[in-house]
């Protein structure tokens, strides 16, 4: 009998923590598994606001693929995905193809713009690791200049962001830190700097707990940061964005850096890979596999999933990719050996906001926690990602155990 | 008797030695010693390749001038000067005026661009310390964009040095060491970088001894350097140089970075302060006194001196300028007392033009060095410069002490 091949698409999150679990429970007989990423890396998605801030060197949020795989047992291939065709079992990449026995979609979110003008072309987003570089180098070199420049523009030194949701937040909560450290940096006094959050939804957060909104809101209006919510941008030009405040009432915020961090879709590839979907998200069984197709999982945020309880999907975070990655990988194994797959129940131990380096929101085992212990809680929530993929080692080279700031 | 009131202007090497020494020299009832400068700190003017390149941080590069002078026996006072004008004893700044009974005009050097059009729109300059980290910042963003974007556009990566001057080789020496760590910081493969040092003379370093040049050039383009001598820049625009190679051969270079390091001229308020001069330098007499004004001094880089002995002027170096300074204050010291002022001649310990981290040329009492040792004495040279203004305390803090390496 022929060994199946197992083909993993994606090495983020889910990607990853599917690869792990097979070659720990796997034979190196048993199957070939196939993992497929852009880069040799991977890079915590969750703490891509930290590089954009540039309050985390953004070679801290990534690790190389080689280092937590076992070679002997997956073998990786650097190739971009370029297209997906379930009826024939093949993916394409930049570079070759491959035929499966097993698909895993794990490709991840990409930016959703909502065909705003402009937006594509002239905001920044936190997207990947390289993406995050960019934005804390803009920031620096608009300090820089203004420093510089004889006339200032001191539109330079407005930072807008699109969107108060999760990424949102965060990313406001570390600029909180790193603006009084950039202004000094680069002899930029502080009331130059205006810090703007747009925001259409007509609330901070939504779906967190109101009490720990309002102290969210609190602690970073403290930090001189703007909200403006129930305001739509409506376009994006080269000198700021346009935002919506009443009905026929709209004002031009000059900004030289706009970050849009409003909203994420699926991975494009999946709108042509035949597969039934929204946005580029699929509403997986409950076995995480597409519908009609029994050798395709999808996983992370490229899966949706209908929390019944509140009637809503549930959101895409790291805590439901990684869960979804070991319960995928089991569920392989399962078919391979001729048993039965077995339901995902996503195991929801809360969820924690930061608010820059030494604050945090959150609700962890049903208790509402806000403050350093938030901030402790939110560290070792980022530490624990790190050992469930690569154990001690990767976790003390690249956790974060600064608690005592 | 009414106390005579001395006027500094520039806290540079030539302004600051001055203040040091008339502050040591005097009692606090001889004279009032007012120092007048644009910042509230002195930065190094001969290391500002390395925070242009990335290679030191911008703050090590400068220190707070109230750290060196006796606020008993000086008054520092931060404003721009915006007129100087030498018949009426009055000083002009962005904030009021003074008078003065004797003046040190030390205001530094300012970039020559010689009429080039684009240059002083589209090229960046090492000219101060908030400069030279614009340039750092510029060319962070550009590899963080190149490696970024979709669509690679190569020419993001390439960096024309205009000059092969001191500046610029020494520029050129620390982009040597930077870029490949910015390769591996940012993701780009080395044979994507190029740069080009492009000069209209037809040498490198005029006046250096020729077999230390060839030596700089051989380890430059080593490290992947291009050198175009002979070739006149005749244009910038946004996106990069047009270049002089033959009688009627023009040649475009597309360039993501230009670096103008090509000239220098003394400051432009000397132009309209009705002292003679030359491209804003002022040929001063023996006792560094500018001709016609026994009370005005004219030292550092404003200055212009003729090295009889080659019958050409000396180089514009912190090493005279510091010696000036010290003469200057003496001579305003005897003219106070009634006394002869004494004539300045330089005393030329030697030159060192730093080749990147570990690598130097230099002659050196007589002597001609090269690699380590060299890139020794120029860190001892440049621990020399901290220790005469602020003595030991200053050198520990911003000195350079990674010999070893």
């Amino acid at each position: 009998m022929k060994r199946p091949t197992i083909l993993v698409l994606g090495a983020g999150y889910g990607g990853l923590m599917t690869v792990v679990n097979l070659q720990k429970s796997l034979g190196a007989d048993e199957a070939d598994v196939i993992l497929i990423n852009k880069n040799d890396y991977h890079y915590e998605s969750t703490w891509l606001h930290e590089a954009a801030a540039g309050t985390l060197a953004p070679e801290q949020v990534r690790y190389d693929i080689a280092s937590v795989i076992n070679s002997n047992k997956v073998q990786f291939v650097k190739a971009e995905v370029t297209g997906i065709d379930v009826k024939n079992k093949n993916v394409t990449t930049n570079i070759g193809s491959h035929t499966y026995d097993y698909l895993v979609i794990a490709l991840g979110f990409e930016g959703e713009t909502f065909g705003i003008p402009g937006l594509d072309k002239y905001a920044l987003s936190i997207a990947n690791v390289k993406a995050a570089r960019q934005i804390r180098d803009h920031m620096e070199y608009q300090f820089a200049t203004w420093s510089l420049e004889e006339e200032k523009d001191d539109s330079r030194l407005t930072i807008v962001v699109g969107g108060a949701g999760f990424t949102g937040i965060e990313y406001l909560g570390e600029l909180g830190n790193r603006v009084p450290e950039l202004c000094k940096e680069y002899d930029v006094p502080a009331e130059k700097v205006r810090i703007l959050c747009v925001e259409a939804a007509p609330m901070v957060l939504p779906g967190f707990d109101p009490e720990l909104v309002e102290y969210a809101v609190r602690q970073l209006e403290s930090k001189g940061i703007e909200f403006s919510i129930g305001t739509p941008v409506v376009e994006a030009t080269p000198e700021g964005v346009k935002i919506k405040k009443g009905e026929d009432e709209f004002e031009f915020i000059k900004a030289g850096t706009v970050v849009w961090a409003a909203g994420v879709r699926g991975n494009r590839m999946i709108e042509e890979s035949g597969i039934e979907n929204m946005r580029a998200r699929v509403k997986v069984d409950k076995d995480l596999r597409a519908p009609g197709f029994e050798d395709v999982f999808v996983i992370g945020d490229c899966s949706l999933m209908i929390n019944e309880a509140i009637n809503r999907p549930y959101p895409p975070t790291a805590q439901i990719a990684m869960q979804q990655g070991d319960m995928c990988a089991n569920n392989i194994i399962a078919l391979i050996q001729g048993k039965q797959t077995a339901e995902f129940v996503p195991d929801l131990k809360g969820s924690v906001c930061s608010l820059g380096d030494s604050d945090a929101i959150g609700v962890v085992f049903d208790k509402k926690i806000t403050g350093t212990k938030a901030s402790f809680m939110k560290k070792m929530i980022d530490n624990r990602a790190l050992f469930m993929v690569g154990g001690v080692g990767l976790t003390i080279k690249k956790g974060k155990f600064n608690f005592l700031k």
